[in-house]
């Protein structure tokens, strides 16, 4: 018997209509859908396309161990981590041993920042398997802001709000255009950093970008209790003024 | 009467089911459809969506004054393509002040190194304008190379192989992963400088990703008299070994 073939589905920032032709293809005709989320939660991926989805598809929910807040040592967040996707790569195997196809959705792109990364770090020897990109969470905000983000020979870096203090201050020092992600409980010490450094007045906030209850607040008014994982701070390039 | 709405639509990175389904309805909906295009030439943006055209729409053609090499001075480049662009928005705003949408096809994303950024920043405040996120070449090149592109919270550096050798040294000398774009006559420059950095095993080339005419290859087996302006290097960012 054949395997199936693993797909890596880049469903987009959230808007359903933000998924390309090509991935909503290979999604429908997919006998296995399996998607990332939290304990209890449906999950943003599948949140995106639900509408899409027929209901004799078999869906797979890989249930991540832990969200949010990592819980404190002596808890073995990266121990956790590898169990939970040693087991979700024995999961989607089975389906493909049994020679079903499994798309597995990804928010934003397969390939940035993705969970599915794990799976296919773990399959892709093994199985047939084919990626599609889709819209990052990055280029989504720049148009939710209205924001054009990087022009000519402008350096882009993407940033995560997990880093130190330290190492962000360095980094946006010398920025040119920026995007700062995973902000959630990140957001006061980024907004320091960024405060310090002058950018302020530059730095555009978004949450949720394209998805439901997508918020644009500046950057003054964010109450750092309550940002959400899916936010997202740009500093977009400085207009090239030769043109 | 109204005026038209302007369109930002990022067609993605070239194969044509790359669009989003956003993108797509708004292009078929639009009365006129502009695009960029060097002199005598279709262009990439154009070619990735001829299929879904209809006949009764105005097709209008943005022709750049220059493509590949610049002149040398006297040729002022700068003044040309100022010129160009506030050209290419009395065009386009004629046909906003008649009342028609117009549809503005953007390879890639709109605002991720996009020549529609200076149409966006014309004629925005002017006319009610809204941008469509596409999928970039970032993340296209990744899927293509099948290469996770960047881990939790390494950064990812965007960099143009036009800039000068010694910055493109400073910036890879840090690397944790880079895309570098728009390579063409700039490659062999760029390749000198990963191999100075002990990059040459990390760094993986495509050209026209996604495209007709896609090719991966080799750092070393690549001719640097023929490398196209739609070529990526990627330097993916290091597998996480903790999971």
């Amino acid at each position: 018997m054949e395997t199936g073939c693993l797909y890596g589905l880049g469903v987009g920032p959230g808007d359903p209509e933000l998924i390309t032709v090509k991935a909503l293809r290979y999604l429908r005709a997919a006998p296995v859908v399996a998607y990332y989320a939290g304990k209890g939660k449906t999950g943003n991926a599948l949140t995106t396309v639900q509408n899409y989805l027929r209901p004799e598809q078999i869906q797979v929910p890989l249930r991540y161990p832990v969200t949010g807040q990592k819980p404190p040592p002596p808890f073995d967040y990266e121990g956790a981590m590898r169990e939970f996707y040693d087991e979700a790569a024995v999961t989607v195997a089975a389906h493909l041993d049994a020679g079903r196809d499994v798309a597995v959705l990804c928010e934003g792109d397969p390939f940035f920042y993705g969970s599915f990364m794990y799976l296919y770090d773990r399959l892709a020897e093994r199985f047939t398997t084919e990626v599609v990109p889709g819209v990052c969470s990055v280029t989504a905000s720049a148009a939710v802001l209205r924001t054009p983000l990087v022009y000519r020979d402008q350096r882009l870096q993407v940033l995560a709000g997990t880093l130190p203090e330290e190492t962000l201050r360095a980094r946006l020092a010398e920025v040119e255009a920026a995007a700062i992600m995973k902000l959630g409980s990140n957001f006061e010490k980024v907004r320091r950093v960024i405060v310090a450094l002058g950018l302020a007045e530059r730095a555009r906030y978004v949450e949720r970008a394209t998805m439901d209850g997508e918020r644009v607040l500046p950057l003054t008014e964010i109450d750092p209790e309550n940002v959400p994982y899916f936010s997202m701070i740009l500093i977009p390039g400085e207009r090239w003024q030769g043109v």
